[in-house]
């Protein structure tokens, strides 16, 4: 979307995240960084409440018990009626049946907008063999782009797909994101920040695919221009919220490296 | 309180917290920074015998349960009957019914000593009109003071409401404090890390009031200071706890900015 | 180990968790830092699965409840099993009759193989008399080194008790590290990041004594080494992050600091 920074900054959409206790403050404040609003809410007894206030959802199974995953159902219900986007980050799916299951259960029961999550991940969630390490990511082949698109298509979803490059796919197009840095996999918490940045976006533009074209180009120059500046993880991090902070339209317009695949 | 820096750095008040997930560490650790003793507790079975050897109780309900609520009143009600404060952040009252339902539960169960909120969730829980959005507050009216006095002197306590300016009433008195700084909007938890540092300062001094006062005026001389030596929200925030960090009694003394209404 | 930092950031070993919501991100990030793979599970339903594929375990009772306990218990089960190690860090024992119920049911239940606690957790545990302030230690006895070894040898484990200077016994020797530096104590999560950098060292290390040793020494020499460049909190916990990445088995070998007690 064109100046789509300087519209989240003016429209300051309110993002409802239900997600892990791991990365949550980076979550909210990533979010607020690029100029939206988050707002935490799990409690069953007000979480529907909280997203019909909202203009987008964001789900994060990184931490799941049984009792945020029905909150999550709860929530994207809510979503689904009001018609606003869901993003799904997939944390950890290939890791235990039990997050399998639940990732399924939440994927049978709503519609999400946006499945997000790194290669095997995807693969292990599309049914394919895929080696999971805990919750990041061992391998990418050669075939993601068609393991997105065919995921995306199946579930008429936009399917957003992370590593070193990202590939995104709406079931008809597939986009290849090469922005970004090495070091934002040497901090925890930046394929976390990632889905709340594309939930922000996607509040305010109905093609999630350029939303999350857009978010994850925007992140991933923040990201590049911290790693020049950076000692190390901790003023990586800080650069990265420096970056954010002081990036603009232009910026990501000069910058943004995406390509058609 | 004077040299209440000092006081509280020789002292360390330990100050017990059940609060919310997404903003935990930052009230931990600033409550650190400023010389105090962070715990926080949430398990009905030990949160009172935790109440009972602390000097204040910080409840804020971001990202409230059922359960929790149970243990903030638990608590509260240790607390009161050892008479150390209580300080409640109605964090997002109005945002849902939910909330502000547990607000009032609380309110109702157990005497609060200082309660704090932005204006829109303190004009809500007092009753009035307000639009709130998310954990945000959006509108700030001149009955502000008015609102805040009311509210503390039907509730026989000391009120905290947040904003471009902070306004504190006891019931019979109206402060403004003028010191902060915009930045300090612009990161997540400065809010919940002030309702954190109000409870350090009322550990050690029975005059609520002048405690939050205590509490606002330094920690909004630190976010002046940081706000000068930030590139963006990453660094501010560093800056802010190295602030907090170096501050000293006199320096408070010498840029505290508080008026009479 | 000899070149151990090299073999953990080849390995790169998956480091279950289950911990406090306080310092949660702080253990997953300083264990990434490290060079291994922080995962942090805690629902019943997954955690020994989580378990099985991981290759230390890491429990921390900071926010302990009742369901948590159970999860660590299953988890700290099927380690067992595995044969891979269990740190247990038993953060604010002395400060209520539940913690120390929960601490003791965990040792009851299973085996841990390295205890760490400071010196008034490990103390109360071990049944002597110490001051405990929440979760902050208060005092330190001569007798810490004979306390260590005595709980080491009644429980056939490691005990390590963090102060001003480490003390890590097995029940036969007694080390004492004075790697480290008082800012480490300036900030909130400290302790339970070396509980992560101790589980992470004993993950490629079967003498887990000589595992602590290596965490705690490394981990002492990025604080000191962060403490150096440090205006406050806030950057020298930027710093110390900084450090740790930078780190290497030369630089540790020249700067540890460590005696046979």
């Amino acid at each position: 979307m064109k100046d789509a920074l300087k519209v989240m900054r003016e429209k300051k959409p309110l993002v409802h995240h239900i997600t892990n206790w791991v990365t949550i403050y980076d979550c909210a404040n990533m979010t607020r960084t690029f100029g939206a609003l988050p707002v935490m809410a799990h409690a069953v007894e007000e979480c529907a409440d909280m997203t019909k206030i909202s203009s987008a959802l964001v789900l994060n199974i990184g931490t799941l018990t049984s009792e945020l995953i029905d909150a999550m159902i709860i929530s994207a219900t809510a979503a689904n009626e009001k018609k606003i986007p869901v993003v799904l980050d997939i944390v950890g799916v290939g890791a235990t049946t039990f997050r399998d299951d639940m990732a399924a259960k939440i994927l049978d029961s709503v519609h999400v907008d946006i499945i997000k999550g790194n290669y095997s991940e995807i693969a292990k969630m599309a049914g394919k063999n895929a080696e999971t390490k805990g919750v990041e990511a061992t391998s990418i082949n050669d075939d993601a782009g068609q393991i997105a698109k065919e995921m995306a298509r199946s579930r008429s979803c936009t399917v957003v797909m992370t590593g070193k490059n990202d590939i995104i796919s709406d079931g008809k197009r597939i986009f290849i994101v090469k922005n970004g840095h090495e070091d934002m996999g040497s901090i925890v918490g930046t394929g976390c920040m990632a889905a709340s940045i594309i939930g922000s976006f996607a509040a305010l533009n109905n093609d999630y695919c350029d939303a999350a074209i857009d978010a994850l180009c925007s992140f991933g120059i923040a990201g590049e221009l911290a790693a020049e500046r950076s000692n190390g993880s901790g003023s990586f991090k800080m650069h990265l919220y420096d970056e954010v902070s002081r990036l603009s339209d232009e910026k990501v317009k000069n910058m943004m490296n995406v390509e058609k695949y």
